[in-house]
């Protein structure tokens, strides 16, 4: 006995893909196939994982300390982490780890908002944002930050957006920019947010990968601010699967019962890798370092290339660049650059639906050696292609 | 500058946290200051992560594999499992891996059903359907479940409750009774749910763990039931947080960017030491028969100390007993027993709401050395309690 028929539809929101999710699996066919792919594409770094985190991984491993777990120690460690770093003291409670960046963006839209409420992003952000905030029944509410705005969000276009504005979301070092909004800015984005009654949410998993001046957190310039970050970028554990929250204390029970009832616990060996990362600072910056110098190489081997108008990449591993002179179908142009050179890039289209069809984004978090080959390949390539 | 002020209220409904975590709480104060606990509180098995899966684990680490992961080897191994144990064949596009059942549960209800939605769930049932779906904005509409109904969902009670109904989770086996459902059962509830327009959810955690028949997957009697399933149980990597669904092929794209918009990937070690968990089922059995003896030594110790009316456990590793002739309180209750014997147990208030005052639940995943201090301590505690 077996009832037939048709599925049910979703009657959820149809969200878009990752569009970079394309390039990844042409990209890993062609690898598959024995084609040597430079892989610009995904945010994460090519450098490994610390050696102290790989070493507490194995310590954890050996102890089978694998059941459910929230590490006390990790959540000391990170508090520990906003005193030295920012001057910011927290309690331990307004820390909730988390099952990555992602899924901590999750649970605090589903806490903090309502389905239909409105939540600002920037375009072009971190496509996520946007779809997950479909996904979950709120409306996204775009805030132009092109090249017009030095590609930084401001107080005056949040103030200037109109409608309720339940919350906003500010990313400073930007995906897919590296923009990084300076700490008066961002006091004025959060003065206006309070004014609005608008709640500040920073996404901060950039923060410690930056080329000038460190990061601001919001919690330097709001305590109330809800802060993501996340083990995946400064700490090179993307495929590990952690992050945190830093919350108010007025609310932290609340949106603690949302992490706990949306996804129980992180992983447990990663809680033990990533506090093992905070200890080797040094292996961490060597990596940053490395960025720094693929940075300069790539930024002047594509304006050798006629590539100019890239984002001002202050902090993160990405260059976001205007090809719109070459392209307007930013996907088709990623995917035929794989399949002549196999350098994996991004497309617009995943970062700005508006505009993305003329732009693109590399991520430069790789080794130099790589970056060079990525360079050898790319620019007689771009010095091939018509212009429009 | 900074701004000043109190936090901004949260939106989101106010959910229920797990009360089986201050459980866990104060088992682990006790156990820092040095008591015995005997963990019979949460779901995970003590017995430790199979060896095949370890060796992988280790494996991934001396390669550095752990950038983002989508093992390609792991799906094709889910698609050869439904083969093999129900006779279900699967594309491999139906099978999307997750971090975690919990986070494929918030995916699927987000994807399958709108704000404002109703989703039917057994109760007593597991206390993350009911606070989840709260948390995302929907109507969790609760079946009595109870003695009554010999603890068994059935598709009368399906079609006997009111209102749109559009969408469904069952759970066999059960948590917290093991309950199960039979083939006739389940194939009964999935007619029921085509004729009333409601999506099927089978939470198929349990699977691979009875102690009679072997569980009926809802892919038997319903192609086009969405199942979900993890890593956390059968296959004991429950701090792994890997899980998956499988879904309908129609809908299959629509789902997946859902889990990857909200969770991007799941854990890559974990990933590839799931794979490996497969490839030694005597293992996995080994445990299982572990759990047949548990539940027998169980059921009759607590019989011993009055405790007769016990759910049906013919699955999972739960007994999930009646215990209002002691208390009223089953959260006051459990914390007694903690301080008083080192007993952790979860109280019946997290399943039922209603009546879970006056139940209690034992997991008996546990090495059976464990299980026999639970009962030296377990059995004349109880005898000295007062009825009511």
């Amino acid at each position: 006995m077996s009832v037939e028929g048709p599925a049910l539809a979703p009657r959820g929101a149809d969200i878009a893909p990752f569009y970079t999710g394309r390039i990844a699996r042409r990209a890993g066919d062609l690898a598959r196939a024995g084609r040597e792919i430079v892989p610009m594409h995904f945010g994460q770094p090519t450098a490994g994982t610390p050696a102290l985190a790989q070493r507490a991984a194995r310590a954890t491993l050996d102890a089978d300390l694998v059941g459910y777990h929230e590490s006390r120690e990790l959540i000391a460690r990170i508090v520990r982490h906003y005193h030295d770093s920012y001057g910011v003291a927290l309690a331990p409670e307004r820390v909730l780890l988390t099952n990555g960046a992602s899924a901590a963006l999750v649970a605090v839209f589903a806490a903090m908002t309502r389905p239909g409420d409105r939540v600002a992003v920037a375009r072009p952000g971190y496509p996520a944002y946007r779809n997950a905030l479909a996904g979950l029944g709120r409306v996204a509410v775009e805030i132009d930050c092109g090249a017009a705005d030095d590609y930084r969000l401001t107080a005056a276009a949040v103030a200037a957006t109109p409608g309720p504005l339940h919350a906003l979301v500010v990313a400073s070092p930007a995906n897919p920019t590296g923009a990084m909004i300076d700490r008066a800015g961002l006091a004025a984005i959060a003065a206006t947010c309070r004014e609005r009654g608008t709640v500040l949410l920073s996404d901060e998993i950039y923060h410690g990968i930056s080329y000038g001046a460190r990061a601001v957190s919001a919690l330097e310039v709001d305590d109330q601010a809800i802060v993501i970050n996340s083990f995946s970028k400064l700490y090179r554990m993307p495929g590990w699967r952690l992050g945190w929250l830093v919350v108010p204390a007025a609310i932290a029970p609340r949106l603690s019962a949302y992490v706990i009832n949306f996804f129980l616990t992180p992983p447990t060996i990663a809680q033990h890798a990533a506090l093992a990362a905070f200890d080797d600072p040094a292996a961490l910056d060597a990596a940053v370092g490395d960025y720094r110098a693929n940075r300069e190489r790539l930024i002047g081997a594509l304006a050798a290339a006629g590539v100019t108008r890239v984002a001002p990449p202050d902090g993160a591993f990405y260059l976001y660049a205007d090809v719109s002179h070459l392209t307007r179908d930013s996907l088709g142009f990623c995917l035929r650059l794989l399949e002549e050179t196999g350098v994996a890039i991004a497309p617009g289209i995943d970062f700005d639906p508006l505009h993305g069809g003329g732009t693109v984004r590399f991520s430069f978090a790789l080794r130099p050696a790589e970056v060079e080959r990525a360079i050898e390949r790319l620019v007689p390539w771009l010095r091939q292609q018509k212009p429009l």
